[in-house]
């Protein structure tokens, strides 16, 4: 039998003693699992002395393309963790789950990164905020990396996608990992660990392992560490009570099962799609990785006249799954992690029949194909039917984590939304209806109890992700019960691992700390900026350009020439009537276009090409006659690491003759790097 | 003696007994406070089932409009306000603080919300999120108004402006309220309740007021309520583990008094503006509210070589300060609010004075002009020099909450970014240098620290806000040792209140659902859309127009037309060299005035506008013979209340002739309303 080891400053250790981890399809022993000896102190400082610091160093993109990487290398050796994977009674459609949805996310978080990120060690957050007359005090917030380290306490039911959905964000933000997967299952873990740390892709220190409890490690955390923790609600909240995380306001993200519900429209009656594919989803979410997800549907709302109707066809589609050896032809669903686990659904399963009926399995017994009937955690989809939700609190409670629904109905819109609030927050609600007006009354009135919230119908249901997975650019949490935490969501995850700072000064202050020119920074005119490349060009350098007198002979060709002829470039007493011009007016696309003409430098140089254009506001008409001016500032660089360019923005501002602004917006080029010498 | 009342469920009620609260000048009673006989409960369901339907029916503008109204209505009860104010023993300006502060959140939200937030009653929060290979089903994230109660418990330092900038948020979001206010000083806010009562601008239900202790209220808390906390750290972590708080993840925002630094730079020796400034500053931290802002200066970080000119500067400043009765001429620091608050400070001193030598004040006796130098809180300021700062725990940990600073020497830029680190988080963090390079250094080692950090010279000096004054438009809070928390901060702290879901489904679903056109949507074309009022437009009507052929005569016509003669559009050997080009291409801005040619319409009509242009990317050049079509969806409506128009958003592709796109944007463009009959 295989002894675990724990990856903690730098180097692999074994606890010692430990528990025997068994195979769920057999009950053979899998690996020995103890963190015993271990120096948990030590280890949070080797991540805050040697990962963060080595990780903070990169860029938001360098580190993105080593998630690239990563996702790579492991998706190389995937089929040694396919074969792992097996032993948690996992199917190949649940290890693919598990172990390419890992790989996914960390796929996705190198696309975000580098397309929604700035290729920089720190965020400029929003837009600078003018706090003075003169404007000569400004404020700008920034999100820079914390310094201490990310706790992860994972789930056993997904041992590959719950380490790597949650590294993938710490380590794009910028903050070194701790891993602590659950026990039952912490040989695949580790064997995948293994590889990432064998890729050599990431610098020492951004993650290390416990195989085993964490021992005293909570004690030492401080307000720059971060806790997350995925698992039960009761030992969440001894956690979260932890009197260091308590007394440090250390960040502490939680993710806890919860009482996940999905809703049949009252529209989707027996016979239409979108009832169909309400039974298929029930039934999937019952026997995918034996309904282990914490995003599965525990309680199923349909109308009360299609009660019976969905029912039996549940009942229907639940007699054709085989329970078993995965590896066996024919089998459907696996073995639950641990016969232990299976204890603890027999248990919830027993309080819920306090208040439900038991309309289809055998709790006690189930027929098996290949496996150890005997020893391996095998179970029986189990559904439940609930005649009186609103009389019952168990069913809105209690949560059996295995392949267990109960079925309820609801009598209106209204009576639905109260009966999914009951669940008192959850990870995600499904809705399964073609009538649109529904899908808005179900969001509206229950939104704020839910993370997420599907809605399926025949349009795009052959697309649909499904009720119970969580995406990386969507977020993943839900309040209440489901422990009031986010996770993923895109780059909005990151922004759990980063410290936003408001930051107060002068323009010039702020813009030399945040690279960012901020207005109120003195503009610096010279050799035109265009002639400058990547390199040499400084914020705030400036080109001011025109007058240029625009006349009623220029409006009127211009309209003519693109057939843009309304009334407010043509008619004078059309446009004096109009509440914004009192009068004819130049075409914004004119003005955009004489400002170009006044700053553009016609010939070859750094600058490659206008890709585009933001925030562009007319703020003043331009009159026959008015004299345009523009003014040029280079407000942002932004170099790619692939390329031998990067963009640049200019704040650009068109005043006429009396100094009124005409227009405002940013200029976006991009601009080559110095030649390599 | 006035026996407060409390505001519960819809009345006024006394509760039984209570506890006596002083006049801090004088010793005399001013209030009786207890709550003994509410039924809290009642008031968390009253706000639920009163308040927040009420509140949320209104979109973000109309609640916007209420707290403008609100400011104003308190602005003219503002001289009631002053005069009970002294009691608390604040100075005109502190008083000015504390109520002129309130008034100026409740302003700055009015306009904040009514500038950066839909007029909706929710926010459509972040992008699109494209979830499959054709598009049929695609993510969006929305935040909905939580169904809950924020209830506040507030700090007896601001009993206005503490009130206030926590209710601005919760009712801009959405939220109902329950404020209950540190007794020491609930006259106060009880006084101004009263006329935000009795001004009748926020429907019933918005807020409560309870005036004395919580009693049972926290039991009573769910999912989808929130508390937000300031005052002491020892409370706050008492509340934050409370075990309704802990069940059930209620959102909980502390925000603790923190060991905030002031850090002279190296530059900023006797004799600069920089110096004195300084200097000026950490006196005015330590007397305004007699230092009883939880974001004063406590540590004072100074070079080494700066060390006794520090210290003597301050001292002389010091010198000059006259405390006593405010109302008394020439009186510059009042009384702190309650000779109990005296002890504790007497207290945290003495503790401090094993690491620190007082230089400055004696804690037992002080000259006191006016007032009752027995029965007042009347306390010296108290300056200390803690030679060796790295040697002492007590001086990052101890808090005076009174006029006390501790200043201590630095040798180097890291020396002072590792003892400002010491204070383990902090609210402000400030640097006073004209070296931007030491201000980026600080910013960069320091601020995931702070939560604010403030950088001040002499360009910004008057115009500063200064160290001590949280911002509506910034956040307040910071991480570790000042409670993890964020308030403020412009919109975002409005998102606290609001719950994040991420919806998933078809384009047509989440359009119906959002109000926001999301690709995929079936369009709908037929009546030109301009031709359509803002009432009849619907979202996904669209107009489909071109194509228009591109020639090389029109490409040269418009360059020489508007002066934009860059190569790419001249010179066809020096376009093909170029990267993203491959030959001559026509200029961007004239490919968008075709497509404005394309699809205008010229004569009068319901669109009164194009007021600007969002996210244009030019996609695909367009090259001579190219033929240009493009296509324009009604994406999203913002009608005004206070005007006969609002804005509507239109997403505009530009095609070629082989369906490449050319061009994406939004045109966002001011359209009339339905005429009123």
């Amino acid at each position: 039998m295989k002894k675990l080891e724990s990856y903690a400053s730098g180097g692999w250790k074994a606890g010692e003693g430990g528990d025997t981890q068994l195979n769920a399809l057999n009950g053979e022993p899998v690996a020995q699992v103890s963190s015993k000896g271990l120096d948990f102190k030590a280890m949070l400082e080797h991540g805050r002395k040697v990962g963060s610091p080595a990780l903070r160093k990169l860029t938001f993109h360098e580190r993105a393309m080593k998630l690239k990487a990563l996702a790579t290398y492991l998706s190389e050796h995937k089929e040694t963790f396919y074969k792992l994977s097996a032993a948690t009674g996992a199917s190949k459609v649940d290890s693919m789950i598990d172990i390419d949805g890992g790989f996914g996310t960390l796929f996705a978080y190198a696309g975000k990164g580098r397309r929604e990120l700035p290729n920089s060690t720190f965020i400029v957050d929003g837009a600078p905020e003018v706090m003075s007359k003169t404007g000569s005090f400004v404020g700008q917030h920034v999100m820079t990396p914390l310094k201490g380290v990310a706790v992860h306490i994972n789930a056993f039911n997904f041992p590959v996608w719950g380490m790597l959905e949650k590294l993938s964000v710490n380590l794009l933000a910028g903050v070194p990992a701790i891993v602590k997967p659950a026990s039952q299952t912490a040989y695949l873990t580790e064997l995948v660990f293994r590889h990432m740390v064998e890729s050599k892709i990431f610098p020492e220190g951004s993650f290390q392992l416990i195989c085993g409890s964490v021992g005293d490690l909570f004690e030492h955390l401080t307000g720059q560490d971060v806790v997350t923790f995925t698992g039960s609600a009761s030992t969440g909240h001894k956690l979260r009570t932890h009197p260091a995380i308590v007394r440090n306001s250390v960040r502490f993200t939680m993710e806890a099962d919860s009482l996940n519900c999905s809703i049949l429209g009252p529209d989707a009656v027996a016979g239409t799609p979108e009832f169909d594919l309400y039974v298929k989803e029930v039934v999937r979410e019952m026997t995918t990785k034996c309904g282990q997800k914490c995003t599965a549907i525990r309680r199923a709302f349909v109308p009360r006249a299609q009660l019976a109707a969905v029912v039996d066809a549940i009942k229907a589609r639940l007699a054709k799954v085989v329970v078993g050896d995965p590896s066996q032809e024919g089998v459907t669903m696996g073995a639950l992690a641990s016969t232990g686990q299976r204890d603890e659904v027999r248990k919830a399963v027993a309080q819920l029949r306090g208040s439900a009926e038991l309309v289809f399995g055998d709790p006690e017994s189930v027929k098996v194909v290949g496996g150890d009937a005997v020893k391996g955690a095998f179970l029986s989809p189990l559904l439940l039917l609930c005649d009186k939700p609103r009389d019952s609190k168990v069913v809105h409670e209690v949560e059996a984590f295995g392949p267990v629904s109960t079925v309820m109905p609801y009598d209106s819109v209204d009576d639905a939304i109260e009966l999914a609030a009951r669940g008192e927050g959850s990870l995600v609600a499904s809705v399964f209806t073609y009538d649109n007006g529904f899908a808005r009354d179900v969001v509206m009135g229950a939104g704020s109890y839910h993370g997420r919230m599907l809605i399926v119908n025949r349009d795009c249901a052959k697309e649909s992700t499904g009720h119970g997975s969580p995406m990386p650019v969507l977020i993943h949490g839900g309040p209440g019960r489901a422990g009031g935490g986010e996770e993923m969501g895109g780059i909005r995850g990151v922004m759990h691992y980063l410290q936003r700072t408001a930051l107060q000064g002068s323009p010039a202050t702020l813009t030399a700390i945040t690279g960012q020119w901020i207005a109120g920074t003195p503009r610096v005119e010279g050799i035109h900026p265009f002639r400058k490349n990547l390199d040499e060009l400084q914020l705030g350098d400036t080109i001011k350009a025109g007058p240029k007198t625009i006349t009623l002979e220029d409006i009127e060709h211009f309209a003519e020439f693109t057939g843009d002829t309304f009334y407010a470039h043509m008619d004078e007493k059309a446009a004096a009537a109009n509440p914004f011009f009192g009068g004819r007016v130049a075409h914004g696309y004119y003005i955009l276009s004489v400002a170009a003409g006044l700053f553009v430098q016609p010939d070859p140089g750094p600058v490659l090409a206008n890709y585009g254009l933001d925030n562009l506001r007319f703020v003043t008409p331009a009159k026959p006659g008015d004299q345009l001016s523009v003014t040029l500032t280079a407000k942002g660089k932004n170099p790619r690491i692939t390329e031998n360019y990067g963009e640049v923005r200019w704040d650009t501002v068109i005043t006429n003759q009396d100094g009124k602004i005409v227009a405002t917006y940013d200029v976006l080029t991009m601009v080559e790097k110095a030649p390599k010498s």
